[in-house]
């Protein structure tokens, strides 16, 4: 694979990207729910930390227990023991990219590890 | 801070999430850009895979010296030497999130690493 890869997350329901990629710090899913629709289960993660950013529409997620909504353009980041629960809005498809990277993986970052060339 | 935080990303300009959120395996910046602007230096990185995701609009990006397109939806992939620089076109503003992940720091994810509750 070149050093960079590109993907058209135009599509229906929901594509994993970590293969499509070749990502190696993250798997990224992009989730595309009708109104009324969300995820058919209560999870959590052993060792990931996920970070949705929410790309349109609006929904609500259920975070141990605890309901709150969103809409486009929030960034919701979700540790890895909470059980959580996505979903559109009755009245509003929703889409979201669902991040995993593994907690406290990142070290330096932004200045720390940028080079201008 | 709590299991989760939530943010709204519909501000102008560029605005880095790893402290506003309490992000631990990634930071996140959530990049608004006019028509015709870029980002005005070309860097690379020393430990870590960025990952755009572009929120609207359309633009282009250079990565070593090679010229591609991207609109939104679509989401790019690029490994911590690529020498990169991204802009708006020059009739369309363009907001994208920029993700900064160690590479190679993930290790099992989705199956492997969620739990059904």
């Amino acid at each position: 694979m070149a050093n960079y890869a590109k993907w058209d997350s135009t599509q229906d329901g929901r594509t994993e990207l970590h293969d499509v990629l070749g990502l190696t710090g993250a798997e990224i899913s992009i989730n595309n729910l009708p109104a009324g629709a969300g995820v058919p289960f209560v999870h959590h993660h052993k060792k990931n930390e996920e970070i949705y950013i929410i790309l349109s529409g609006k929904g609500f997620a259920t975070l141990d227990g605890e309901k709150i909504e969103f809409k486009a353009g929030d960034v919701i980041k979700v540790a890895p023991s909470v059980k959580r629960q996505f979903s559109a809005a009755p009245d509003s498809p929703a889409s979201w990219a669902c991040l995993q990277v593994k907690e406290n993986s990142l070290e330096e970052y932004t200045n720390g590890d940028g080079v201008i060339d």
